[in-house]
């Protein structure tokens, strides 16, 4: 097989990725075609207001606010579109520390109409990351990295209860022994690009492709700024971005 | 059929959508995986490294940088690709007035390995826009507008040969006539939105749904700033991005 090659997804899968070009964040929006049954995945609290447009569109259910982990880089929309969709429940890993009306754990499932994703554990990042995978015909053809795998990159590990030596086994043990043909969708990317692979990422990702001490040490001298927003974000993503409910208010 | 439907394109189409942060650009790649070949759709100059390191990753013979119409705010990478490439070869349509090595009219094909785009002749933003479907099974299965139909909203008709009369013939009468769930992939977006479709748009974009005069109105009453990277971008874009081939130079 070639390095290009591709694979199908349900042609009664809805998929529509949306970006947020403040924190350069990917959000997600799936739904099954038959039953109208939808999830975001990593919405952004400031354009809530988009998301809804397009989910009041497409006249979708919002079924599932789900995030890959607790970020520190934005505040989620999952508590405002609560708001909006009041059958919509939030979720996100037990690990992440945050609050949720759902938690989610490797082996559960998240599903919506006739469709379902699978949950792995891929902590490193933060203790609580989670990748999502949804499989047709018997392969996986989507997945959601959440930060433990960007585009020829990866989330850093210097804070929150970030690991280098954990990310590095949850990359290799986790996405990366998936068919090579695997779509990837990262919840960032700081280039214009949009979607890789795992063949891609096995071949060209600049961190880990290298041998895991040599990981660890890339990481420790990659000497990053503080996050910008996340003592803004942190607090507010315990609560499920509902700001009301922070302790100080 | 519910407002949430998909289509599939082919499975050996290799298909990227890429994003210039800077004047909200969509570049597409496109790559035939059985003989590697690839075209790239409306380049960005800036971005050319990005560009060329993802074609080489991929192991893709570029055939084709093709520009939808003569970008007024952004340089094409077309020139520059040209120079990385040696077999590349430039495309824009002859009623765009730019230089290219082989130019494009409706009817043609621009022909990757075993795919092949179908060329449309949109006008109405500029006399030279052009739209590209590719068919599978007998479909359309992805469509390129241009600046011809953005994601619920339009391009921009007081400058170039901008008329608004004809973008609204050229959209409903080559575009909006496509089966509703042909997704639709625009030149632009300006609110972190990735894709739409035919039937999306015939429901809610808030330009087209008018009549032709309501849209003539609207189109008159935008009153948009001058656009900013105008007087750069068009002198070089009719040279094809080749700023050593710029006349004052
Ligand atoms: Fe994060
Ligand atoms: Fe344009």
């Amino acid at each position: 097989r070639c390095m290009a090659s591709s694979v199908q997804i349900p042609s009664d899968l809805l998929f529509r990725q949306l970006f947020d070009y403040q924190s350069y964040t990917y959000t997600y929006l799936l739904a099954d075609c038959q039953t109208q049954e939808a999830i975001l995945i990593d919405p952004v609290l400031e354009l809530v207001n988009r998301d809804t447009h397009l989910i009041e569109d497409l006249q979708l259910n919002l079924k599932f606010a789900v995030n890959t982990h607790c970020h520190a880089d934005h505040i989620t929309g999952t508590g405002e579109l609560k708001k909006r969709f009041p059958s919509c429940k939030s979720m996100i890993s037990k690990d992440s520390g945050a609050k949720a009306d759902v938690y989610i754990k490797e082996g559960d499932r998240v599903v919506f109409g006739n469709k379902e994703l699978n949950v792995l554990s891929t902590p490193g990042h933060t203790n609580g990351c989670l990748t999502f995978v949804l499989h047709h015909d018997g392969r996986p053809v989507l997945a959601f990295t959440g930060d433990a795998l960007l585009i020829r990159g990866c989330g850093r590990t210097d804070f929150q209860e970030g690991c280098s030596a954990t990310l590095y086994e949850s990359v290799h043990k986790k996405i990366l022994c998936m068919p090579a043909d695997t779509p990837l969708y990262p919840a960032h990317d700081y280039t214009g690009q949009t979607c890789t692979s795992v063949r891609e990422e096995k071949a060209y990702n600049a961190r880990l492709t290298k041998t895991k001490e040599e990981f660890i040490g890339i990481m420790e001298r990659l000497n990053l700024p503080y996050p910008k927003a996340i003592d803004k974000s942190l607090p507010a993503n315990m609560v499920c971005g509902v700001l009301e409910d922070l302790p100080n208010k």
